[in-house]
């Protein structure tokens, strides 16, 4: 037989995270069966397992997944981009399967952070991953002298985060985009120097 | 046997809302079997069920409840303050169960109004109402000449429930209140006329 390239592995490991994120947001963690995973990825539990240890692993690594990705375009383009392009996803396709799977696996990680104290802990550090790639970004934006200079960093920071766990939330909830693409212009500017 | 008085009647509605909000806060709509309802509220199931028709309605009245209340506090105050009140409560006392049950119930019903259409159709006017007490005040404020005039009142409207949103999601998840303080009176100042 031959062996396995760590390319296909990783090609592997790739589509069972994109179709555990849907059948995650679909049926939240406790719904997500060994069964309905199995449906979801087209492999046998024995499959899926060889690549993550268990359920509760498969789970962190999708959401460690969304927050990998969610550094980098913070890094790149700022946190407010980040949202525009949520809003712009979210509202482009209702039926959009993977920005709502990615909208409910954020809403899932808040619930487990509120009733698993081990998987807050080994969360937090993905989570502190993002405040800093955005407060280094606004550190950047304030050496170049576009951001306002009156309020420190870190509550622009934390102002964003609010903005950006509002927009999580309510997107998150089914509710329409209304004048959302508006009010982020108003969080923009509240950043900026006048 | 002496007939209960309405106001008796009441007293009890009153008391098992207050406890079976706790039971939804901490195990979830899921979690809080009837069982835990009775532990909870020291009652028997018929004594409760004399009272809602069902768990469902039982959780639907805690959380119409929450948002009656709130669309007072919302009139009167604002929902900045509402915002500033539930910080307060939240960093006096991390152990404090009605505000820990609150924001629980809080996302409670974000997560069913994901997953279940019909409960959505019903929360949808109550959750319009908070909208209107929003809007009604941000007009309020407009014509008294102390909110800027440059945004639609309905962006504001929607900004300051992106924010609200935010908040709940920040201190439902047990994050630490950091410098929302800070925050909101950026919030703040971001709808005030310059």
């Amino acid at each position: 037989m031959p062996r396995v390239s760590q390319d296909q592995l990783d090609a592997r490991r790739h589509e069972i995270l994109a179709a555990a994120r849907g059948c995650f947001a679909r049926y939240g963690y406790e719904g997500a069966t060994v069964r309905r995973l199995e449906d979801a990825t087209g492999l046998s539990r024995g499959a899926i397992f060889h690549h993550f240890r268990d359920k509760d692993s498969l789970f962190l690594a999708v959401a460690e997944d969304d927050a990998a990705a969610m550094v980098e375009t913070v890094t790149r383009n700022g946190l407010v981009q980040v949202m525009r392009d949520l809003l712009e996803r979210a509202g482009a396709s209702a039926g959009d399967g993977d920005t709502a799977g990615w909208l409910g696996t954020q809403l899932e990680v808040s619930r487990r952070l509120r009733t698993d104290p081990a998987f807050a802990k080994r969360w937090a550090e993905r989570s502190n991953a993002i405040a800093t790639a955005t407060r280094e970004r606004l550190q950047r934006q304030r050496d170049a002298g576009v951001l306002r200079d009156d309020v420190p960093v870190e509550v622009l920071t934390q102002f964003l985060e609010l903005a950006y766990d509002g927009m999580v939330l309510h997107l998150a909830t089914g509710r329409p985009p209304g004048e959302l693409s508006r009010v982020l212009d108003l969080v923009e500017e509240a950043v900026r120097r006048a």
